[in-house]
């Protein structure tokens, strides 16, 4: 197995090379498409499960609209097509055909549809044409909706989780009869994702408003999360819109209230993807590989024995198997590799690179002594205990490990962001990585001028700057009054 | 509400209106795409659940390949082009643009693709190129992976679940060394779909073989499991197919044996849809709506207060959410409707319609008796219990539901399954509905004349008989000699 690069030697690379040796991804033949590997693919549905219990903890139902959307409808809320409908994928016809040769197939001409459809980049569209018909009065609302898909944006550079063509998401569409209600609605979710990331992902996160230029297409308010990768760049993981009555003025959506009067239906919109899966990755992941929280792992420990001879092989299988029982009686994922044609350095090596929370090892002292070595996968810590201790052990070592991957990328966030007012020390200290809380005038022509110079975007106006109004200042750039500090970082 | 055409008035028509006013599905407004309703979704995420516990618990994980499928892939297996290729959606650009005028998007010239993509009506294609990457020694195989995805088969004429442009299904894909591996894996998932049908939407199925004719495009060999439906049609339920080598040979996947020696993968594939949720209408409901078998209930009972005034509501809503906690702690699926905007002869109706299991009435006498009225879905039986019964008799009725459901369907079967010796007896028994055993002289000429007059398809060779050899008669056709009896019917 070839070493991955260091990450300080090229964190991009590291990157790459990590995706694919882990077995979490790989580029498909089909341009900017991937391949969810079944490693890859367990952390993503751990992450679908968690999530989708705090979606219907909270009211919301699952529902399922259709891939395409009708060209026509990308242009009815203005905003929309003017961010969407750029780069997309188009269906033109509906049939092929065989060639003359009969060898081959060939696009029918014949079967032109009349209207190109658009494989979806997001669905407020059809899902607001939809609701159209479910909503009459105020006793249809509020509808609490969310779809797990498949979601396409044409992109043309691709990079596995983090920018993919085709990628997997969910996406809430409510629907409510009044403005706080959606807004209130739009910050619930924002705490869902939160805690989400928190609890689960053990990646603390900023939340935050998106400044105008940020925003999502068509919406009034964005609400969203970042959180910091070990490069020092931030990363956007998760938004939440409230979208006002914009979508429902464009789809005609109006209900009757209590009062008897038609009213325009008030929207949200909230999603992640498969996005979450690159900000897994470099929030925790080292040199040697991947390191998947306890709460996201599938195969939460492995049990790899130390053998000369079959006769060995099987007596240590057979103790593995007990005690891997014990565990699964608990409620831990476990896997036995009790297989014959690898040596247990090219496992322990695997597994690393793989990201198993704990690894097992048993040899045939441990056998007669009735103990084993345990080692941590974020702290490389092994640990020699008795086997009847297992089941007891194996639990706490997990939420110890849960815990401390969250407060070391919680230390790290904390001390990341500084407080610069000088636009000097702002051009240093933006290339140090992190995040820089500063004053700045609230104009897009500053935001786009900090940018051009520093690459440097508004990751967010933090929430809690956000709703108490800080302290006024001057701003980092330009000097004008500014109301409130506000995030900048690199992003991905 | 309006009534539900009866079944007996016009099937098709029930179906149909069925599907839409009980909130299971509806047609989008692009063309042949359906949206699945929250309560419609909550039925299949439930089988979903049970599909893929029972694909894990067989060894299988999941994982995730791209929607789009290059146009030459589909033309490398002979077979599969023939039998694919024709009617499926074609991604031909990649851009829009602003129109000229500035209010609406056109395609744009310029972003055609080089070669066309094709929206995957299957996935055999795409996996079998991905898999040549994946498989180099015995050592690597078997691969046993599935994966959750929708599909597109362009389609004329439409009815929402049973024949849509896009569906849900889920897609395996299995590689392995042997033939006789492969086979062994073709069978057993075929035993899967059985298992699921008949245990969780208490649907029994007939296990068969197809006919060449009726046979997957790249298979040798297909699995089936057939279902009858209400009206006296069959439905084919699922499908389980060993491929061969032909994909391993169409995309060059080989692997290195023990021997050292190469040699193509053996493939299976196998799947089911969202075509299943009209096999569960079609085999349980009835004139007042829809039923759903108790394993398969989000909501498995709701309760309904019957009272005048504030007052009386807020006293029954608070008995009904004790006796909900004593239901919910034992893991059944509760709902408590106190909505006062609603009478409870309208709710009695709603639910009935929406095919919830049990439902549960109580009024300010039950209050003070301590009793409430219980009433089964299935049968329509109403039965007064004392409310500190309640957590004893629920989960023992849902139990009784869901066997009562699944042994009249079965009886059903039974019953509908004659032998017929002559084509005088066929012709007439054929109208009357369900399946007809008769020998067949293996031709498909012979099918096809039959379809031709009939309209009656060979929906399997029941795994029976192609196993056993039944034995060898006279085929109710043609008079030639013909190995065993296989099973005709009229089909969805």
């Amino acid at each position: 197995m070839a070493k991955l690069t260091p990450r300080d030697k090229d964190y991009s690379q590291w990157y790459n090379e990590l995706v694919v040796q882990a077995d979490l991804a790989e580029h498909s033949d089909v341009r900017g498409c991937m391949v969810i590997k079944p490693h890859g693919y367990s952390i993503w549905e751990n992450m679908k499960e968690a999530l989708d219990k705090k979606f219907k903890a909270t009211g919301h139902q699952n529902a399922y609209f259709p891939l395409f959307i009708p060209k026509s409808y990308l242009s009815k809320e203005a905003a929309h097509v003017e961010g969407f409908a750029k780069e997309c994928a188009v269906v033109t016809h509906y049939r092929l055909r065989s060639t003359a040769d009969g060898k081959g197939v060939e696009v029918d001409p014949d079967a032109k549809l009349e209207e190109e459809l658009i494989v979806r980049p997001t669905s407020e569209t059809i899902i607001w044409n939809t609701y159209r018909n479910w909503v009459k009065s105020y006793r249809d609302l509020p509808i609490l909706v969310n779809q797990w898909a498949n979601v396409v944006r044409w992109e043309m550079r691709t990079r596995l989780f983090l920018r993919t063509a085709e990628f997997l998401w969910q996406e809430g569409h409510t629907a409510h009869a009044t403005k706080a209600e959606a807004i209130t609605e739009a910050e619930l979710m924002l705490d869902v994702y939160a805690d989400f990331a928190e609890e689960f992902m053990a990646m603390p996160v900023i939340k935050g408003v998106k400044t105008e230029t940020e925003r999502f297409a068509g919406a009034v308010e964005t609400y969203c999360i970042e959180a910091l990768m070990q490069d020092g760049k931030a990363l956007q993981a998760g938004t939440s819109h409230f979208l006002g009555q914009n979508f429902a003025k464009a789809f005609d959506v109006k209900f009757t209230g209590k009062d008897g009067k038609q009213e325009h239906v008030w929207a949200t919109s909230w999603g992640v993807s498969t996005r979450l899966m690159g900000a897994l990755i470099m929030t925790h992941s080292d040199d040697l590989g991947m390191v998947i929280p306890p709460k996201l792992a599938t195969i939460q420990v492995v049990f790899v024995p130390i053998f000369k001879g079959e006769e060995q092989r099987l007596m240590l299988e057979e103790r593995m198997n007990e005690l891997a029982a014990q565990l699964r009686a608990k409620g831990v994922g476990v896997k036995v590799d009790a297989d014959d044609s690898k040596k247990p350095g090219w496992k322990f090596a695997e597994y690393e690179l793989k990201g198993i929370p704990l690894r097992i090892a048993i040899g045939p002292r441990d056998y007669e002594n009735g103990t084993l070595e345990i080692a941590r996968r974020d702290t490389q810590e092994k640990q020699t205990i008795n086997q009847d201790e297992l089941a007891e052990i194996v639990p706490s070592l997990l939420e110890e490990m849960q815990a401390n991957l969250y407060n070391k990328a919680k230390a790290k966030l904390d001390a990341s962001i500084v407080e610069v007012d000088s636009w000097d020390e702002f051009k240093v200290k933006i290339k140090e990585g992190g995040f820089i809380s500063a004053y700045w005038d609230g104009t897009a022509e500053t935001e786009k001028r900090i940018k051009e110079e520093t690459k440097a975007t508004i990751r967010c106006i933090p929430l809690e700057n956000f709703e108490k109004k800080s302290e006024p200042g001057k701003c980092v750039f330009t000097g004008d009054s500014a109301k409130e500090r506000v995030l900048f970082a690199l992003a991905y």
